[in-house]
């Protein structure tokens, strides 16, 4: 299986990702990888690293890097050497199986949607998340790729996560929910009621609106909204989680017997930080195109990128476009069905 | 200062919201207080916490209730004589200086703003909810009135906010974000784009875009986004509050010595159980109508509804809708003088 890193692509880049890179090819030997980036940038680090010489490495050279504060499009008119759309032209051509960049998501996602191009099906790739929840986690779809969404779009979302929760949770029938501001159908913006009525009709496991109380009480394994909600979401847990660790520092600090009862349960307050922990899960796949994509978090450290290069193969080997794929044309099928059914009725009434 | 309560709303009421009553009719000594509700199922619960006859209580029977489970506009259509109803018609009327409800939120948004209507050159009411930062706190407007609303609509939003900001925190010039995905003007959907470039040109401190991962970190002290947003936001941080308490109590019992720990540090879990508590906010102001309605949590206390009946004396006292409509007229003012001078520079080019 071969993968390519954008080893421009991160805060720390390409330092961190080369040295995540190099623990990936000693834990992961199914795999080869492709280091992709500025040669002149990444060889002392691939020396450092003991690596340029290894036979399951590759590099391949990329003259620019798309900036964080370069726009998304950057990848496709400005920059077309840069790291990721490299990576995105390997993916296309079949040299690769899986990209994985920690670089500028945008970019990477627009990208991949014009190079690569989306499965028959899906008009747009949307990045899906995995969140812990009270027991286990849950897989927020789309977390960021898209800004405006229409109803449509969020259906196919529906059917890409609930692949990707086959893979994870092992379920056939993983419960898919709408975000949304109310339990009933009647509740929600223009865009979440018309996609609960279509949502309502696919052949899914569809459990209905998912509020933002209850998210976390696994009420469903995938959920489903726009990108801009998801990811204001997902940012503000990251937030709040944080916020909640400075006040628990403020209030544990404020008397000695406090301080103590903190020093004892210290393992605890370790174990709890690794809820949701961004380097565990190492980065989010892209799904929707003709390939396999992982985004991983723009500080993301050296075990980070070894586990999104981890995720990207599981994805590989797991074939989830074949599964998308499928289910896409299976509700293809059932909507066509039901709409020759509704015209022969509506004919049978004439 | 007379407010009027909704005596029916709230998933415990009655009697809850008497036995709240009662508590702010000895605390606050200069508020006249009016329930109204269904006089055969209030009275019992009167005369049990013995106000029935006290001097600044009186009553005003409505015979229906609009139910959790109604649309909003039940409280307009079906249920033309339900408490919420009631409430606005006497708001309307000058009989009272303020409303508080902890019933539908929905039906208390129509109701008012269709009864009561909205100050001018506002267009819709929204809601102010005051959420916890690292250092203080900070208002989230929409927080749930508006599920679909357009640019202008979040320009109004921050001279409410603002209003509310100089109210609690005092400053001046209080720092006015717009919730969105990127930091920079370019990032965002269609709605905050625009809402973008207005938020510019207004006199107010704007301080551009807020994301998730900062909003708890003081960046701002009003955060303006549409309701469907702002509501997914703040039951989300409710939810995710929930969850982490759930996973500290799992991890906490799993050792003996974490389990002393966390005994000895006890008062401290009951601070941060304190934070952002909604029992002690008591209510969110419902900001853009002709008079004060302030909107509680469907599972208030007796203690969250005393507080609510605080927070409404509060914004009498502080006069709110005078500043807010001060603040539209300068803000119309200024942009009527721009549009003036780019007409003349134009005239001036020609």
């Amino acid at each position: 299986m071969k993968i390519a890193v954008d080893a421009m692509g991160g805060d720390y880049a390409p330092s961190v990702v080369i040295e995540g890179i190099t623990a990936a090819l000693y834990d992961f030997p199914d795999c080869e990888l492709v280091v992709v980036g500025h040669l002149g940038k990444i060889s002392y680090y691939m020396e450092k690293y003991g690596i340029e010489n290894h036979p399951r490495i590759k590099t391949v050279h990329a003259e620019e890097v798309v900036e964080m504060s370069d726009p998304s499009t950057a990848a496709l008119r400005g920059k077309k050497n840069s790291s990721i759309t490299v990576c995105a032209k390997l993916l296309r051509d079949g040299e690769v199986d899986a990209i994985v960049s920690a670089g500028h998501t945008g970019a990477a996602v627009a990208a991949t949607k014009i190079i690569v191009r989306t499965l028959p099906g899906i008009e747009r790739p949307a990045i899906a998340a995995l969140l812990p929840a009270q027991h286990g986690q849950f897989i927020l779809i789309d977390a960021g790729a898209n800004t405006d969404c229409e109803a449509k779009n969020l259906a196919q979302f529906a059917l890409m996560g609930e692949a990707y929760a086959k893979l994870i949770f092992g379920h056939e029938k993983p419960k898919i929910g709408l975000l949304s501001v109310g339990g009933e159908d009647v509740k929600g913006n223009e865009l979440t009621k018309e996609a609960f009525k279509i949502l309502s009709e696919m052949s899914i496991n569809f459990v209905g609106n998912v509020e933002g109380d209850t998210i976390f009480e696994n009420v469903a394994d995938v959920v489903v909204c726009d990108g801009f909600m998801g990811n204001i979401l997902l940012k503000g847990s990251e937030g709040l989680a944080k916020a909640i660790m400075h006040w628990m520092k403020d209030i544990f600090s404020k008397n000695p017997i406090r301080m103590t009862g903190a020093m004892l349960a210290r393992s605890a307050f370790k174990e709890l930080k690794e809820i949701g922990d961004a380097e565990e899960l190492g980065g989010a796949p892209l799904l929707g195109i003709k390939g396999i994509c992982v985004i991983g978090h723009g500080s993301s450290t050296p075990k980070a990128v070894r586990n999104a290069i981890r995720v990207a193969s599981d994805f590989v080997r797991f074939d989830i476009n074949e599964k998308i794929t499928r289910r896409i044309i299976e509700t293809n099928m059932m909507i066509n069905e039901k709409d020759k059914n509704e015209n022969s009725s509506v004919h049978g009434n004439e």
